[in-house]
């Protein structure tokens, strides 16, 4: 339940309204977004009177009690798509920007030559992952915290931003002072615990769907990360689980449109991991584009035959078969009116091994919390 | 189990091999297809010599005793795609073909209408059904063969090939002197009777992916008809079942290149059953034609609202809706080297309403069957 | 939507309301259920007054216009299980019967072993597949009119009746005068025209459950056979597609509570497709007999080890693990206050070679079509 | 990769192997448990020479390379189910044991009267929960610490052990110090830093299975806790996600029997949340005592109507439809030839609010870690 205040409200009229609310099972929370400011109510609300609320001079709207999303809402944000700042670059601008590169960090010189050569293409951040979540205890489980640090210096060499996963909430704050964005894998999506811990990540998220999650609940996820003060989530369809065995996943390529629709957050678009077939990957990522993603997220590694992760080979793109695939998304992008993101410059990316914080906060969010459990 | 013959075989080798691989519980079956002769054996398989069929001077070749699937496999034309006639036209050809129309045959005004709109518009086919398989007997159950008649009217009037479903083996042969392209249903994939009842159909088939149904289940769906006689088959993706809720079903985009993989068949997409709702038509047919599809299949409406089965009002296009579908359709398939196809012209079709034969059968497939099953 | 009559509504009333109804795209159809009379109505309900109808004085109840299911639903027979003959006994009558017996006919002397042998035990029907649907056109398709008139003539030695598949509507005619259940199988639950082919059969009919169809889907293809004329369907779960691959499929064992609290329609359980292997078959029985099943289907096979179709000997019981079966079952349900049904009598079968009819029909439904479109 | 030593394996043996297997990207663990010992190789396996490991004389046997789980295999205790402690009884000893409680820990009032209820009945441990992962941010989150300390003095004074879940890896520590038994919900079953986190824990796991998780990742799951030392898990099978929609998750029983054959973990069955309704958890807890649960976990509430969360009251056993659920079990379990744990006694169960340890461990687990990921 999300009360919103009128502008002209005052101090007094915010406890007042606190007060209202206060009751058993129940956090109140106060938060200002965009440059609105707001009440959310959590926990039981059986007893809070909606009427007395609405009624209330200073209150500008509310939500019905059982809303379970607001600020994630293409309602909060009718007329447009958030922008997400990757680098120097904003994610849902409008033009379409790819992030690429190898599934998991294993040695400096391949990652160095891959990142230089996928930014040479026009590529616009580089991925790589050293938190695996793993399907057994027995597979590499990535380099940790030395794959991140080598990740920020590639990137700092390089001169392109970083995208990379965190499995646990309580690596959020170190890995922030590495990484350019913060990737939560489709294994995390229900994790809630790691969801909150994002809020105070002073980093842009991007969100996987949980691959048998439906869009409703990948928006909810979403939701959390922002209530708990991060507006700067973009979510990524990824591929589904389904009975269809002839692909890893399924993905779901009306998650684009539909999501448009649900939510003013970009959205982004693995075909990698939903094909696990290189041979896939292209048709995926080119229907990806048409159907209106603003990012694409494609595996690419220089020489797929030595990856360690055994499968993973299968589904990553060579720099060759990289290339051909930004030549026809520039055609197939001109064709229904969009572009591809201009390459990155010389000078476009900043170091990324100092921790950094992302100013001005483009949505402004602050939050006090206050809670009231007594009873 | 084939038996691929070499082209001198004589009908004495045929003979030898057919007493060869007689036993119980098993049917043996004499097919030419393609130019090339068979002996497939259908039924209990353990008995049969692989080694003294494979070593027989007259045999070119032998599938595997488990092989489920071989006449519509990739394997058997590895080069190009079968091509199935649609009227004049034939799909499969490279270029992409449109059949569009209402969900239902109502009336013969709107039918008209409808057809003359989208010809003139660019569309190669009119769909309409006339046997409506519903989810309930209190459901409007089509206008039956008098809404055959009306489409074939229709279709003779405008000049326009129709596309038409068929639920009842008992009414494929007349339901041939009608339509110009056979349509087995989602529900039907798997009815068994009736894919069998389609080798004598002397009419091409579009056969719809069951809703939870596998591509491998797809292709072995239309093995049935082309073991029966009729090598006529295109495949249609058109949403899977998943636990996704925002959509009608899930297009399974990537079944686009895989089908072109797993079979030398021909590819449809139905973009409208599968969103659904009619804004997330376009984008899905965008990315099914960007993704390689040979045909759509796009619900047409000259007034949505009108329509008498309630929902589908919900996904039709409107006329002008259709006709920046297929402006964007001419674009997005020129980035990709790709066309629309022509559009028909004036004498481009003959009447629909008398039975006829499509001559020369492409493929060429006569077929004598041989059953044993003495024991 | 389905009109009830007053018990003393007139013919001259019945002919009003028929009148009140007509109307373009919609058939309605006289029929009397369980000594109660209907109109019902399907196609197009627009224009149809539902207000009008219900102020009728000769109406004694009507549905809403969007209800898709009534005779089988609950509500119908509030206070009881609708009682299914099969044979001399009934299904549905609060005792459990179990069905048995192989999944494919093949050889006569296997055949009247297996039947002796589960007579013996205690098994009340059994059960063979003549008409089989396969994964590909290359399995053994059964041996069609051959195999009923086999299972029929083991039926008669052996003092047992017979359950067989039919998959086409051209067979329901003639297979009725062989068993005494029609069995329709996971691929033909949603095949309407063979569902409607049903309403002349006189013979009980066992739905099983489509592999990916809702239980209210089950439910309404259930509406289909009884809406034509044959209120005598048992449904039957069987195992549904999900993601799990331990198992075949997975046994929706809730089915058995849910279905029982949706229809009045007796509950069949086949745990054996669901396992798909033979250690798993004896938890899932016992599973669903102590779950509130009517009656199970389990497959049972003298000599596994020798059966044609491949796959399947692995989860059809042997002779002694079936008598252990029975013997757990009759524990178990004792447990719980129920009982399995007494064995069948020498004398309690009649020959089931020549045609025959139920009489009397419990339900004693009577029906007749009006169908008006002109427009 | 698991190496077994043999029982008179000398440290100079060990060191010899860990060399042997040293490699980039690679760690290796020494692990004894069940008193064998193990290297336990995760990561890189390409350049270990699977045969020269075969061949030393100090090892009894090594797994296949690809082997993603060993501890949790049934092989690696093929005659008995593994014995969790639940205060001073232990799941899988062959005697059914019911955990019972309400889903979220609200007053203090409640949830004494109803631990005092349900051990009186038959109950041997009380869930709750505190943490609670929910659907959206505006729903109540549980009364976190506080709720777990609430817990620990009602299971103190009323002398019943407590259940409860965790969600964040930095709460499992302190949390141990309240629950004799830590939850692992099913949204979490795919977060691996928290299963990392229990290897610490010193308290037994219940693992819930993701509700779209195959019981081969179950296991897995289980696997990475074994693997970081915690050897005592119960797997929890509780609904799983699929297309049917008349009840809230599918409850799949066939996983008793399947899980039972793939480990030696115990098994629990959770009917609660998989009926969504009252009304089916009675008949989905038997048929899953009779599959062969070792355990159940069953939501109870004294007063549903008063629940926080909304929806759940709908679920939850009222205490005399409880006492009717274990009258119920007691006669299904006799005629199957099990029983029901006997009840608590008056000091069962010892203060659970200071921290504790389970003295001794019974697979009796030591580790230490040897990482080597130089290159």
């Amino acid at each position: 339940m999300i009360i919103e205040l009128k502008s002209q409200a005052t101090t007094e009229d915010l406890g007042r309204l606190q007060e209202l609310v206060r009751g058993p099972f129940r956090t109140t929370k106060y938060l200002e977004m965009s440059g609105r400011r707001f009440i959310a109510i959590s926990g039981a609300r059986r007893d809070v009177s909606h009427d007395a609320i609405a009624s209330d001079p200073a209150v500008a709207a509310v939500t019905s009690p059982d809303a379970t999303t607001f600020f994630c809402r293409r309602e909060f944000s009718p007329e447009r798509t958030s922008q997400i700042p990757l680098g120097t670059q904003n994610i849902g601008d409008g033009k379409l920007r790819v992030i690429a590169g190898p599934c998991t960090v294993e040695g400096s010189d391949e990652l160095y030559e891959t990142a230089r050569q996928i930014k040479r293409l026009g590529a616009h951040a580089l991925r790589g992952g050293a938190f695996k979540p793993r399907t057994s205890p027995y597979n590499f489980q990535g380099l940790g915290f030395g794959g991140l640090e080598l990740l920020a210096e590639v990137g700092r060499q390089v001169g392109i931003p970083i995208v990379s996963e965190v499995l646990d909430p309580r690596d959020v704050g170190k890995a922030s002072s590495y990484v350019d964005m913060i990737q939560i894998g489709t294994r995390n999506m229900t994790n809630q615990a790691l969801l909150k811990s994002l809020g105070a990540a002073h980093r842009p998220i991007l969100l996987k769907r949980g691959s048998s999650s439906r869009l409703e609940e990948l928006v909810r996820a979403a939701e959390f990360i922002v209530y708990e003060g991060n507006p700067l989530v973009a979510l990524c369809e990824r591929g589904i689980q389904t009975f269809e065995t002839a692909t890893r996943f399924t993905l779901d390529i009306a998650a684009v449109p539909t999501l448009r629709r649900m939510t003013h957050l970009p959205i982004v678009v693995d075909p990698s991991h939903a094909a696990g077939s290189r041979d896939l990957v292209t048709p995926l990522a080119l229907a990806a584009a048409i159907a209106g993603a603003d990012a694409l997220l494609v595996e690419v590694h220089i020489d797929p035959e030595r990856m360690i992760k055994p499968g993973d080979d299968a589904q990553a793109l060579r720099i060759d078969e990289f290339a051909e695939l930004l030549a026809q998304l520039r055609t197939v992008l001109a064709a229904v009116g969009r572009e591809l993101a201009p390459p990155l410059g010389i000078g476009s990316h900043q170091s990324a091994v100092r921790p950094r914080r992302h100013e001005p906060n483009p949505l402004n969010v602050t939050s006090r919390r206050v809670v009231s459990r007594t009873r």
